[in-house]
């Protein structure tokens, strides 16, 4: 692993890393906040996973989750959202290719070789955060856009690993979305047997969650179609899911929604992970 | 005045908004933080001027200003750093010319046209934002790097129109500094006597300010040498003005460093304005 840049923030290191990733097989680049109280001994981790376009920093830059995770003694892991690299696949459209790992593990080329977020995060990023920073192995999980797809979906498959979970404004219904179909088609192939594991409405019907769960919503949120929280929230509901999903008026689907709750998230997490 | 952009912020609006100056003789673009409170009535003003190489998006999307202004009642202003255009002059080098105009009215050519911030900021944007968003005439200043030199500078030189002064890693003392020096040569000539009216710890021992100043200087910041905190702190101490100067151990001159102690500056201009 090496150093990229390490900033003090809020007491703690806003740190930036690469490392060879063996699933992914590229270099992969990724984000770690670690607040004071690491300086006293491990701490829990919060995952933070972007959404479309997105590498390690928007969130790192834009979400303003340091103040907070420094406040509540959380540190704060930012994955990047796909391989990258000239010798991995990619396309010209912004929601499929480099930007766009959706986090599932592809089985079709030319995706296969590279395009695996899911086993990343899961297992090899997870090893490198846990050898390299003092944490302990309390994880919580959490996720814009498409990344709160990749945080519920994550979450509720592995209920083992993840102790904690929530999400802002995420793709809930990926299968009946052309933010989820296109995708599945492409990296999991046409058999839509395959995609139900990667469909947090799904998975709530299926699997539901040990815990409680939150959501937060934008009410003016520019892509409610392709995200269909009306979906996720009725799945909610119909299952008697513990859980809190919050319609927030006025919000779109910026980061100015995403760090004006984000401190309600981490402590969230926060309460569950202490 | 046109709109750029409009976000829900925090229970306010993080706006973008362009319009054209006559002082600048260009289209400028500014943002501006409406809190909550504003839809109850008029609420205070904190200007934040930003560094080199800067625009009004910097500090807006990373400086983490609008949870405190939310918090506190405070309109934030986030003025550009420059004209900017095809008509405008302009210098390969980073520090001069667009992104680079330093808070001054330039008296040389090429400069003299366009580069006009000091009376943009004071007279022509004020303006503006007094007509436009619910503000009162209850304003304070900050910034960042070029910008702290900008807003200590403004601030003793019209205590009239100023309520309040903070700054983050100032150019504390540019007519001893390549920040400062070369800029101020090719802004307003070689008549260094022109200089000390754009100089904050010259400006410190010759007027002062009418209240207390606060400083944060990050101990780690990569350009100590031409920030010149030391003389800035001398001065404080020397002219016994009532202040406080906070040298921040391990902070470099990032954002991370700036909102990391964003919530200390918002709450010093609310407790002096409100």
């Amino acid at each position: 692993m090496d150093i990229v840049s390490e900033n003090r923030s809020f007491g703690g290191v806003q740190g930036v890393y690469t490392h060879d990733s063996n699933t992914c097989g590229c270099e992969m680049t990724f984000a770690v906040y670690l607040p004071p109280q690491a300086e006293e001994g491990p701490v829990p981790v919060l995952w933070y996973l972007s959404g479309l376009t997105c590498t390690h920093e928007n969130a790192m830059t834009k979400a303003g989750l340091q103040e907070h995770a420094a406040m509540h003694g959380l540190a704060v892991v930012f994955p990047d959202t796909s391989p990258r690299g000239e010798g991995v696949a990619n396309d010209e459209a912004y929601d499929v290719g480099q930007g766009a790992g959706f986090y599932v593990n592809a089985t079709r080329s030319p995706w296969r070789p590279h395009y695996r977020m899911y086993d990343y995060i899961l297992n090899e990023l997870r090893d490198v955060v846990t050898a390299e920073f003092k944490v302990d192995g309390r994880h919580g999980i959490t996720g814009h856009s498409m990344g709160g797809h990749g945080a519920l979906t994550l979450a509720m498959r592995n209920p083992d690993q993840f102790d904690s979970v929530s999400a802002f404004a995420p793709i809930g219904n990926p299968t009946k979305s052309d933010w989820g179909r296109k995708q599945f088609s492409a990296y999991l192939g046409d058999d839509e047997a395959s995609w139900a594991d990667h469909d947090a409405t799904m998975l709530l019907e299926d699997k539901g969650w040990k815990g409680d769960i939150l959501v937060d919503q934008g009410g003016a949120d520019q892509f409610l179609d392709l995200l269909r929280p009306d979906a996720l929230a009725e799945m909610l509901a119909r299952r008697r899911q513990a859980g809190t999903f919050r319609m927030q008026k006025g919000y779109d689907h910026s980061y100015f929604f995403v760090n004006s709750f984000a401190g309600d998230h981490v402590a969230w997490h926060a309460d569950r992970l202490y």
